[in-house]
């Protein structure tokens, strides 16, 4: 059902609105999710530039039930910031200047567009980085990063970037401004609103500020890799990595077929092998550290256990994060049916390694793997050929294989992507009726309209209702 | 307004269920509030032993309006767990099962009522500990930690109770049985729940379950102290250290009269100077980073930097631990007002702690200062007689003072104790309007009839509510 979003004029100038098919077209995507699939064109787009345009903006559409979803870089994979119900796609990428750096306090506010590369100049001026930058980092922005509950290679040391979210400004469905957080490193004051709003997928406010946390930048890093003969090795000594104890700030899981397909894209001569890209912070001793991993890595018989001066790991980490556009650019038959994501806990790692192993196999589709495997955290694509009805239903059994063997292993749909819309279906067999249903009661309290980004994280209702007042409110 | 609280004896077995004066006297404080002052006994006090009897007590008391406060070790210093409008108290002291450790993963199950010393002798026994551990740890549960969001004297290397907790169980007022998290390290699948009810105090529901993070015990570990001659050296050492990037495990400040204090009650022999407690944790070169903090306090001009084997160390972490004792017991004829705790920006700390020693004079009462430094958090007692109206009166003042200077900083009225009944006219102040009507209506939407904990965290509405239903959902 189109919106009538023409009050949009009255709100912002001209060069900010657009009712256009091309900026509607490039705002119906994100990078996982094709328009023909679940998508939706927008009816309008707009630019807010500053807190007060959102909320103007965000007011008059809850008056008049018009949906709005948040969009930034469109780099998520799971229909995060794609449209479910026409309405206003909300572009933030406008609001893109870092507001302060206050490096006495390793603090840095910043409007939701500020790309991954402006946070990370803005503090390494200063000595400081941001740590748990994921690895769309370079391409995404940091309003995204929060609201997706973003993490990356180096969240095995440091964390998610929840945990390096201190404060947020943020505008509810009705147009009202809330603060959360704030400068102190730590705080017990009323409820974590904060917290509760990183990783709510544009569902519950929009995001117009962020005050994040960063780090030193360690005064010794070293980066390596280690090639096994089996994944089933590779995985194992990561395992045994993380339960030794190993201070490891990067520990990525790379397979043979993500090794050829990065080698394929990017020209590069990676080993067509399993492996494990390492890299090491310090500020002193890190020769103990690394000897003290190659102890444990000794244990799985690593054909190679080597490390790499700053231009060799420069390559490596590169291959590591292309390897999305790597997989996509593989065959020109098949293409990514679900660019996924599970986490588990870390015992279970080689287990869900091995799992996924035997779902291509048992479904007969290329599924290359590869990802934050200190984390637990597997990223697998499901490679398959859409026009072939067939393949593609194998991709989706497989799909729903691997994320029910995630559960059941104690672990998640999805580690670092959200939810979305594909991952919608999920979250009862996750959470369960009671646990779902406390999450809608949330979402009807801050936004009863289903006004802001509506159709996302909670699977559909029996009745195709959008959002409904929950049991509890009517007694 | 008493409440009829006999459908109890149908619930639960005749010795988990107490109508007896002391039973209630016993359920109507806490460490930092007196019963004659905003406290009030409750009407029953009822002892659970699964998630079944929460479940069965909650949506009884929901059906028929009877207040409930979650209680257990009755450690809370701003009245958290003390009745506001009688009812029962839900003590959850006997739900005191480890129920699972699992070392390969890092992780423990526990029930609420576990206090600190059994998790971490069961986490102990696998060479893991507990880092987030409060001061309070040895007399305290895991559900208290929970959902107070307390943090210790390690947060500044490890961070807070928080950060630690990867999955709960809880019961909402109406008896439903929600599962958040889970065994994943992370997860960006659905709203984070888990990180809401952290912090909410036991009004958004009863944790009956918590799974924990582990951390394994370092290889090194070394302690000492640094003595200074002023309160401000002794500030300014610490903001240094930390801005530094000095990897210490705990650095504690205690002032000259706090030190006298521990002296006079433990019969120790602490010098009569402000003083920073330290230890160190590492798994080698644990030397280097000594070194580099003795540099940087040098700066600061110690009258002492001395290092202390286990013994003499433990001496210093028992004062310190003892302080709050130490400080209560200090003279028969003064009691403390407000056990105070406030959070600011680790670069205003020594302004901060200037600024409390400003407000002892201007108000002329004995403000001991000490706390978790390393963390911009503070603890103060403010010591009055409270037989003197007047010497009450300016205590209140420089309570108000204090709260007000940290906010004003960009800091929180309170880093660890939560806010309770204590801090509750200073949400406003911290949050504004528009925050904490966000809140309200998170609160109205889990608990609609205000069940659980009522009157904590929130400023009392001018007509006297208890709750309400937000605004936002009239429309």
């Amino acid at each position: 059902m189109a919106h009538d979003c023409a009050f949009l004029e009255d709100l912002l100038p001209s060069d900010r609105v657009s009712f256009r098919a091309d900026a509607r077209d490039e705002h119906a995507t994100d990078f996982g999710t094709d328009v023909e699939g679940q998508g939706v064109q927008p009816d309008a787009v707009a630019w807010p530039d500053s807190t007060a345009d959102v909320s103007a903006v965000l007011e008059a559409a809850d008056e008049r039930g018009v949906p709005v979803t948040p969009y930034a870089a469109g780099t998520s994979l799971e229909g995060n910031a794609v449209p479910a119900h026409e309405g206003i796609s909300l572009d933030l990428t406008r609001m893109n200047e870092v507001l302060d750096v206050r490096p006495e306090d390793f603090q840095l506010d910043a409007e939701p567009g500020v790309m991954g590369p402006a946070i990370e100049e803005a503090a390494g001026a200063h000595g400081l980085f941001f740590p748990p930058l994921p690895s769309s980092g370079d391409i995404s922005t940091i309003g995204g990063m929060v609201v997706n509950d973003a993490s990356g290679m180096q969240t095995v040391k440091y964390g998610e970037v929840a945990d390096w979210v201190l404060g947020l400004e943020a505008v509810l469905a009705d147009g009202s401004v809330i603060r959360t957080g704030g400068r102190a490193k730590k705080t017990s004051s009323g409820y974590n609103l904060g917290e509760l709003l990183v990783g709510s997928e544009g569902t519950l406010a929009v995001v117009t500020k962020v005050t994040i946390s960063l780090a030193g930048i360690p005064e010794q890093i070293r980066g390596g890799r280690a090639i096994f003969e089996t994944l089933d090795d590779a995985a194992a000594a990561v395992t045994d990595a993380v339960q030794s104890g190993v201070d490891v700030a990067k520990i990525e899981l790379v397979d043979a077929t993500s090794a050829r397909m990065a080698n394929n894209y990017l020209d590069s001569d990676l080993p067509d092998a399993p492996m494990v890209f390492l890299e090491f912070h310090a500020n002193h001793g890190i020769e103990a550290e690394i000897d003290f991993c190659r102890t444990v890595f000794d244990a799985h018989d690593p054909l190679r256990f080597e490390l790499g001066d700053e231009e060799e790991m420069e390559t490596l980490w590169t291959a590591r994060k292309e390897l999305a556009f790597a997989v996509a650019d593989w065959d020109p038959d098949l293409a990514p049916l679900v660019p996924g994501d599970v986490t588990v806990p870390i015992s279970d790692l080689p287990t869900m390694v091995r799992q996924v192993q035997d779902v291509a196999e048992e479904y007969d589709v290329l599924i290359p793997t590869f990802g934050h495997a200190g984390d637990g955290n597997l990223h697998y694509a499901i490679l398959v050929d859409h026009g072939d009805p067939d393949h593609v239903e194998r991709g989706k059994a497989a799909s729903d294989a691997i994320v029910e063997r995630a559960i059941e292993l104690g672990g998640t749909a999805t580690g670092e992507h959200g939810v979305g819309m594909g991952k919608r279906e999920y979250m009862l067999r996750e959470y369960g009726e009671a646990t779902v249903e406390a999450m809608r009661s949330i979402k009807y309290a801050l936004d009863p309209n289903d006004t802001l980004n509506p159709g996302k994280i909670f699977p559909e209702t029996a009745d195709g209702e959008r959002v409904r007042r929950p049991a509890r409110m009517e007694r």
